[in-house]
């Protein structure tokens, strides 16, 4: 094996993902908010996914781009500066979003993927992804 | 039946579909408007529509997405904080639109569908809305 | 309540929907494929994904398709006659996919959903779609 | 007004694609197979449209089609040469369906629109589609 041609990498199992899910949910019976959760791996494509009961349809497109933008961005969403915001939301043809509601998932420094959620206020949202990233053995909190 | 893997809804009919068109259609006459008027159901879907002689055709576009709105936030449309709106309508690649004219149809606390109009002003599309839901029985009116 | 304007129908609970997922793993693990799997609302809007580890990630399409495709004909895909699956494929702008591995969700003859299954053969697709499927009560099997 | 620079034209009244969805619906009713029925203008744009109680939701993106294909092409669809069927299908990006269902509304030698219904086999669909066109006075008759 090369050192000079590939370097270490560690990716999310989806038992872990279906945990994610698991610990979202219950965050999001607990506060009486039903959700769209979103988990991606760190190329932005899709891991895993729930619509709650009663979650909002639409939710599921921006709970999608919450879990792009933090796995692209590898910081938690909703702090783009607002001057250049749209701009790249346009650029990024509407996957960049700048709301609350992402967190990257990164282990022992590495970016394994990313969760989003949306369909409540941007703190529900935050709230719940915090839930289900606390569930993630060695992730980074936010 | 079970009762822990599924729960009871309701569906709008193509009946009462076209029963809302008509009485979209004799508001809007009266009123000297021509307009779109789109009926869609819980999950946005389209059920039913009408272009009005002379309505604008780029109305079609916006009629659509006040219903989608409406269904998916569950309350009439138009009143999305200004601070996210325009966020919020790229996150969902043009579907959340924050204009007059979009309401949900609820029956007896369930979610249904919605409708939208557009092609007159705010005023008027959401005149014709309300005009083509009250004839919804049982409808909870705006 | 108006009989008139709206009927009766059911809605698949989240929860069932998460079930479906795990027992679908469990099948998939057992036979040693990974797989990605799609269930789907009586519209064919997402409700629950997974993709397991190894999984190839253009099944992510695939069995979206499948399961959309299962949730509109309200059977099991895979038959639809030769001389029309290209041109309907066309027509739905891919949407409507003629593989294995769609299975609808019927509950008290009222279709519920769909899951969709993706990455194996068509037959092992179609393995975990049913034990999928098997663990919704009352829900027709196939 | 110059004969030379403007030609006369004809326009489907919205009341009359009211007239046409209504006789569709009831035509449908009397075979027991709901439908989804498109009525377009000369141009292809949406004049009217309804889903049947239990329509397939993949047939509103085949109706369509049919509609689409019938404006264009003012003859019935279906009859396109099979060599050339997908080619058209796929240069017009899907909107060209050699699919049966489709019929050009045409009076006095004049297109004014089409007709696509979808959701049963082709030659129900075809049916439902004549029943409409015959509400229509002066259409040639297909």
């Amino acid at each position: 094996m090369s050192m000079a041609d590939t370097i270490p990498h560690r990716k999310l199992t989806h038992e872990c993902a279906m945990k994610m899910l698991n610990a979202g949910i219950r965050k999001a019976n607990d506060m009486g908010v039903p959700q769209c959760i979103h988990i991606v791996d760190d190329g932005g494509h899709l891991l895993a996914f729930i619509r709650m009961d009663g979650g909002k349809f639409l939710s599921t497109d921006s709970s999608l781009k919450k879990a792009l933008t933090a796995a692209s961005n590898r910081v938690p969403t909703g702090d783009v500066p607002p001057d250049v915001d749209v701009k790249l939301a346009i650029a990024t043809e509407g996957k960049l979003v700048n709301l609350f509601g992402g967190l990257p998932i990164i282990v022992d420094e590495c970016l394994v993927g990313a969760i989003g959620v949306g369909s409540g206020t941007g703190e529900q949202d935050l709230e719940v992804a915090r839930a289900a990233l606390a569930v993630v053995e060695g992730a980074k909190q936010w």
